[in-house]
């Protein structure tokens, strides 16, 4: 007998909805999609002909009433993660989520609990741990092959940057762009952070200033296991999306370059001429975000834990929020100034 | 009104039906599988109950005979290709066939003429016309970045070679793997090939010598614009499938290296580590496996010529039979001496 | 009549006063090698006779009394530095200097001010700005293709650590490795630096914690043209010495990547394999040691300032303090906070 | 007491004769040189007191009746080679010649049998052997790591063509240009070669035709190993230099790629440059003909066979009359067409 397969509501179609929406549907057989909810009626419904969904709620408990849906995949507005999450878990559904959970500490912490106390599972979108790129660094580092890690270096840069209120609803440069780096630090030095010095000026556009906001940073992250990390960001790189990380260490380096959409080399007279990276991250991760959502499809259907889960968001928020004091106190910040609570469970893999 | 999808049969649900039936059925909007056949019956079930296709036939006449099949594409072993494109021409379908259409000249030349007269259209699965890589390095070229055409240097190999039955069927080396070569030639030399000189030899594996066929070749080509362009094959480059095409012109030379799964450098005490390339076709032209089919389904659609006709089919193979002959003979040998026939119009684009 | 060559006296003939030796007797058509000086008779004698110069002192006061001396090349140990430079500059001889001028910003300045008194130049042996790679970054920036500068990123590693006697002697990791990147720094940026903040730690040897010392350090500066660089040392990089700088600004990227001694790539069956990094400065900077004398005879015998003169040597000195101050006290350190005199002249170029 | 260098005497001061002298005299500590001689005599004038050296003459012969020279670097134009050649013999003098001997097999032969006769040595220039970059390529081939060579690719292209009075002197474009991947073939492979098939043509420049000569070329060689070699030349590339090989084997394959003046990589909104090769000869090979001297110095000092003999000169020779036999013929040419005598015995290292 052909094995059921995971049944998905997906709570929001707009961009990262679609994506996911897509590779359930299309790409990962074990699963599929029963229903959608949007706000926005017109788009849900592009979406579900597109797709061929036949079920569409405008709130998003309607879907979450459904019998058959075994797991939600939570692709609207951070400011609507926490209720959803609640939500969901209070009607047992697994629970994926896309970063950040929230952008308060508290609620994030609240959902963790919620969850864990409904007993079901809950991954955060760090899409980027199933890049392929940056998976085979972490399984080169895991593999020993650079020996003891001394010092990371993240760079990560925007090819434009988003529109004003975009920037005004983010939570600012280190909560919304940052912590995916953050997360990735931690992933791949496999140990947690303590400290955090962050610069961070305004050099791309005065609409971040007006804004509250940065958009060019440079961050110092100190290790329990005694290495560092320098991470620099930028909102606006005219070559396109940059996403490298290099990790040194006893043994070895390791570094990725980024990708293209082609590998031509054209020599004229002038020079040597290479195409430029993938220009952003829905070309860029597409196959991460793929990868992921096979990551918890497998993890839900095999009953086991979750590759990425809530104290992993809740980690890369805490960092974020400390980089965000030491840049406006040109100081090293401590984690534990931000939060003393306990935090979950969730060992570095 | 949504517009009515285009609908295929396919014949054929070997390793290379499969790239296919999964593109049309999860990749292309505008496309859907109708119907499927072949002689394997278990193995068809196995597609048809992966990919949720309905309809199935051992034989493919059945198939052809459906109303609702407005294409085919022809994914058999080569010795079926005739006969299925007479037919399916016959019928009134549109006509997508792998390649090569047939080892015969004759035949060749009689599959054109028929497809021909019944008005259908013929496109020949020469996928790596739209490989990104190629694609690009012939945008450059027509762009006239590299000026007038002197050189180009093609370089294909294999990872492994193909099990021996499969060599006994496969044509032999010119025929079997070259002709992609071949049409690489005339693709991006965008001049036609007036004589061939090819030195082949067993260095791989006496089993092509029993088979009375070789493994290793160094091609010669000389284009009617006065240009040369050199071909190398293995049928085992033990560090993956190597594919690489450059062009060297008046004004500058374009090139491409492979394609690999990641992008990580590896620096240890002993030197400086990159990933091999993407070990085979399946993975290294899966891309290029869409877009052509996707280029069939646009023309079929808007009526227009498709990209690779019949035509370019009948000049690959006689390059390749060109090419057997120098071989054979250790001499020049030209393409008029194969064929003396009125080849098909086949602008070279 | 043929021009009157520039008389030399090379004050220490260990490891780096054999290098200016060889280029001014070798490479350097307009100089020549008049006298020598060393403390260590054997080794004088044995540099004098391969070179082929007849006049050797085992006191450098010796030498700076020969009125054909008209410059001198101070390669004797930091400590010996500045009591040469007084003396020569009171002897009117020309002064080239290798880095750094002295361990006390107090003496480097009273260097300055007595090489100003007596109306020689003094250039400092910042070799690195003369390198093809760095020369070309330069240019690259000045030349406005990366627009404005907003992130410097240098790593500095040397493929193995000195001996602990030179450890010690070293005056520590920030005046000894990282004041050459420092100079790049500001080399590059064209601005100068006014905040530094490092964190530093012993991951590489236990032998730097007894010498009081570190072994890895990152490092982040701020600039006042707003722009920030990050620098990353270690004292031990298995796969070799590894010397990079990348700049990224307002329209563009700039990099470097290590020199190797070929460009070999091989591929086998499990991965391609280049060649690593040349591994330590002699012959990474081979050609930036002969460019740099070059350019100090040029200055002299033009009468043109020297390209780096005694305010740089004082600028990167103040950087390396205000760094170990931040270091040790972990806090970002203003460089007002370890210098308040009136640095002189040295524009950044 | 000190060992006395080997003196040399130089014959011609044109463009490599200085690259040779200037070695000897600067960078090979075991070798001076003690006398030149050119029929240009205020060119021998120059380059004397530029280098220090009292001797010259107008006729090579007083240089040759010299007791105190002991070998003689013979750098004059290739009609004088043979001559010279044969007279130092006589007088007992060390012989290294530049590449090609002569153009005519008949007096390459009888060169290399006088020096035999004589019992002195004569070393070939032919310089790239001494490439680091192929010199490593040999390396990885010889120490088995490429497997059995199944096919060479040689790409040799000049940065633009030389005067039309050198073209009409040269030989043509095979004995004066492809004479080095000839050698560079037979010392990569370590077999030899049995038959060469060229196609040439005149895409460059119509003055090669007038001069009854080709500035484009694609060879293949057959080897006794029964392994094949592609090389294709032009005499233009706008984008500089390209000098690349490529062994592809049975356990993998070694390739190289071109040498550049800097490293650096300049990524903006068009694409990501980089530099261009360097640009002719005399920059590219530098460290090639100061090793090649070496080796010819250390050969004659330890009394041991000279790296690249006579019959190396040959062999290349032979190949080159082969392939201008193939191009004008446009059939494949067997070396043993050209030559039946016994060819002396140079293996393959």
């Amino acid at each position: 007998m052909k094995p059921r397969k995971l049944r998905f509501g997906v709570l929001g179609v707009g961009r990262i909805g679609k994506i996911h929406i897509e590779n359930l549907v299309n790409r990962i057989p074990g699963a599929e999609v029963a229903a959608l909810s949007d706000v926005a009626a017109a788009e849900l419904e592009a979406v579900a002909t597109r797709f061929g969904i036949e079920r569409t709620f405008g709130d998003y408990r309607g879907l979450l009433d459904l019998p058959e849906v075994d797991a939600v995949a939570i692709c609207s507005p951070t400011n609507l993660h926490y209720q959803m999450i609640v939500d969901a878990a209070a009607r047992g559904k697994q629970i994926f989520c896309e970063k950040p959970i929230d952008l308060s500490i508290e609620k994030v912490q609240a959902a963790i609990e919620e969850v864990g106390r409904r007993g079901v599972q809950m991954m955060v979108g760090f899409n980027r741990r199933f890049d392929p790129n940056f998976l085979k660094v972490r399984e080169t580092i895991a593999g020993g092959l650079v020996g003891q890690p001394h010092v990371l270096r993240i760079t990560s840069r925007d090819p434009a940057p988003p529109p004003e209120p975009y920037i005004r609803a983010s939570g600012g440069l280190f909560l919304d762009m940052t912590i995916h780096d953050f997360d990735m630090a931690r992933y791949l030095m496999g140990s947690e952070v303590t400290e955090v010095y962050a610069r961070a000026a305004v050099l791309v556009d005065p609409v971040f200033a007006t804004a509250g906001d940065w958009d060019t940073a440079v961050i110092t992250l100190t290790f329990e296991n005694g290495a560092y990390a320098v991470i620099d960001n930028s909102r606006k790189a005219v070559y396109g999306y940059d996403q490298r990380v290099e990790m040194f260490g006893s043994e070895g380096m390791v570094t990725v370059t980024n990708n293209t959409p082609d590998t031509h080399i054209l020599c004229d007279g002038v020079g040597i001429h290479t195409a430029l990276p993938l220009n952003f991250f829905l070309e860029r991760y597409a196959e991460s975000y793929l990868r992921e959502m096979r990551a918890f499809v497998d993890a839900v259907e095999n009953r086991t834990p979750v590759p990425v889960g809530g104290g992993d968001g809740l980690k890369a928020a805490l960092m974020a929020l400390a980089a965000r004091k030491s840049a406006l106190e040109n100081r090293p910040v401590k984690l534990a100034e931000i939060y003393q609570g306990v935090t979950p469970a969730c060992p570095v893999s």
